[in-house]
């Protein structure tokens, strides 16, 4: 069995040596894990939220899909698409606030500390806000739900966001599931072990306390040019070093293997001057990054190239996003007219119809069946199989007709139960509509 | 020129006879009128705010599509559509949430209504309010916008939200219009003529009084009995009647011709038995309502002939809809990494392209074209032009070298001008961009 990860990128910035080492990388070395079935993508439509400068946009999507294309993110195995060439999202997410409570999106954090500024500043509590940022949440949601995500690996942040994305995934099950689950629930995923790089002063790499070293951007001279500003204390060379202490060190050991590091470690101990110290750490960063900076070049000198990775991930993605949304269109009430005139007006009855079965393969990767009465309404829909034979072997013996000994009363619904395996549960109500369906057939 | 009007009708009841003459009936008249350019539409995605019965949802989705037609709309004239076939909406929807402040919707009436009654009550403001409710006026301007509609004709009620999507074009316009708004703000219209009908018991036709006569469910036989059930005086035949005071005499009036309007009232003046006075009204409903039933019965025997048209209808929204939002995507930063790439990464650049001029109809009905330079980059968008000829001329004229008398300075931008007519107007530090792309064709 394996895990559905899934992961966003707001694209809005041009990525760092810190993004990488605490997030491009890691997230790249996971989805080789043949475990592991990861959906990264770039999240342009949050990009919306905070960023209002469409070059700066447009540019961060291509730096950023070039970017995690260099770093070796293999498209074949990972599903990496753009949030906004899945048209299912948006429709999701509108889905999607329709069930969600407007008093969750009150209680979410990031809201909160925004409306505690105001406050503090003496303006309107939501000055500054927008409907884009209140329903991050909800488009959060439409991102996990999507594709039914079973892991997201988050800061310690957006723990609450998962929450969030957990309960409108229940509220929806529970209010239109009638039994059956459309959407898995999420679970966190911290990782305390990813590093967070320190930046040229020590504190966080990040763009807004201007200390990052550039990744790509600027080449090999504009690296290492970050690397020689890196504070260090004014000990000469010669002086023994508190390597420890130093951020030269810890930026070091990202990039090193261990003993790679600890004979660096003594370098330093034993009077490596700062200034070698850097040129050494410069070559250890570029010896990583040098093979990709060529790809990315050559990536961000055929830009259609990288668009042709992105529409046959967007492909891969719709391939999924598709058939659920038209079952969650179904379950709302957007459905094909058919099945809505059939329940009530016998004038609408199509011109005599069999019921049927249809099988697919479900979000989980399982495969399933549903049995079609001749209206065209669902009568059930069955447990996920391994494979397609378990379900066509189903299906053959119900076209043989019900044995009578397959149905038991359970928990106040039916349980369709034959040589021992569960087919499907339907409440007791839709007996007469099974029996009729089966004799359609 | 024609003036675009806009309505929606939320898919979540069956229509009643007070539907029928407050609204329908005087929409589709209106829609006849060579001037009006009507876009009407079945707003399924609001249905889910208020309804998650999705039974009824989709009962009501065929039913006022059935009705509609029955009714006498021409989906010839009119852009007759779901709005949930649209998918362009619900991503405006989400681009329009990224420039509304949460501020606009918290002062919107219905919302402050339901947090005055959820105070009322002790119980938490937001109570039963979902993220859909919020939100609701988002989706509307998205609804208005997409199809840059000139009028809405609302009820009272629905000003603000009105005024909403103007604020909410006019913050997209400024934010990313760069002198070229996408949105027209569209302009509200009350028609205070038209009657709401009263219902069984006087009070105005409503579901939620359980006093409406039914239009067409439940055929003619249903019709006439709640007719024959409407609420009167107990004078007795032979007794004068109090015409104007009845809302009997209100209910005729709107199906009767002025003449027979004054008949009709002569004879209850003098002395009109109710239970007569109530078959001619019925007969006079019927007059008018036998045919439409017939359509409508046929039409809800069909819903693959209902699909059929809505399906038309959405390909004429859509080809409005997707040009317009393929510029706001340009617009926002979501466009093609050809035109992203250009910009900044002389590497980046796709093999010489040329500049070239894009002609197209605007959504306003005028022709327009623009210049885009060699890198993809618009240089300007033109004016709108009566026709293409006119256009095309000016393409032309262009394509020959710009005139240097065409350029003059005025208010801070340069107007480019040929024949006394107005081409385009620009910011004076696109001059160079311009003569460079003129260069490049």
């Amino acid at each position: 069995m394996t895990t559905r990860v899934l992961t966003g990128i707001t694209t809005s910035g041009t990525p760092h040596l810190g993004n990488y080492a605490g997030a491009i990388r890691p997230s790249i070395e996971a989805s080789l894990r043949p475990d592991v079935d990861a959906f990264y993508f770039m999240a342009d439509y949050h990009a919306l939220i905070k960023c209002d400068d469409p070059q700066r946009v447009a540019r961060s999507r291509l730096e950023i899909a070039a970017t995690w294309l260099a770093a070796g993110l293999d498209p074949e195995k990972v599903t990496f698409y753009r949030q906004s060439d899945i048209p299912e999202i948006p429709e999701l997410c509108w889905m999607l606030s329709c069930v969600t409570a407007k008093g969750l999106m009150n209680r979410a954090h990031a809201y909160k500390a925004s409306v505690d500024q105001n406050t503090d500043k003496g303006v309107d509590a939501d000055d500054g806000v927008t409907m884009g940022l209140f329903s991050y949440p909800v488009l959060m949601a439409a991102d996990i739900l999507m594709f039914n995500a079973h892991k997201v690996p988050v800061g310690r942040d957006q723990i609450q966001h998962l929450e969030m994305a957990r309960d409108i995934a229940q509220r929806f099950n529970h209010l239109y599931g009638g039994g059956q689950d459309f959407f898995v629930l999420p679970e966190v995923q911290i990782d305390d072990e990813v590093a967070t790089l320190p930046g040229l002063d020590g504190r966080k790499m990040s763009k807004s306390y201007d200390n990052t070293i550039p990744l790509f951007e600027g080449g090999a001279k504009a690296t290492r040019a970050a690397v020689m500003r890196i504070v260090t204390d004014s000990r000469q060379p010669g002086e023994p070093k508190d390597a420890e202490g130093s951020h030269l060190y810890t930026i070091y050991r990202a990039f090193a293997r261990p003993e790679q590091s600890a004979q660096f470690r003594r370098a330093l101990e034993e009077g490596l001057g700062w200034g070698e110290a850097k040129e050494q750490l410069f070559a250890l960063i570029e010896d990583e990054l040098g093979p990709m900076r060529e790809r990315y070049d050559a990536l961000m000198a055929s830009p259609e190239r990288i668009e042709e990775i992105l529409q046959a991930g967007a492909l891969k993605a719709r391939a999924l996003a598709t058939p659920l949304m038209e079952r969650l269109r179904e379950a709302v009430g957007l459905r094909s007219p058919l099945a809505a005139a059939a329940p009530k007006s016998a004038a609408a009855k199509p011109a005599a119809k069999k019921a049927r079965f249809v099988s697919f393969r479900g979000e989980d990767g399982g495969f399933r069946f549903r049995l079609q009465a001749a209206g065209g309404n669902e009568v059930f829909l069955s447990e996920s199989f391994d494979n397609p034979q378990s379900a066509g072997m189903m299906i053959k013996r119900l076209q043989q007709g019900l044995p009578e000994d397959a149905l038991q009363a359970r928990g106040g619904s039916i349980e369709l139960i034959m040589d021992g395996v569960l087919v499907c549960r339907l409440p007791e109500s839709e007996l007469p509509a099974l029996r009729a369906a089966l004799s359609e057939l």
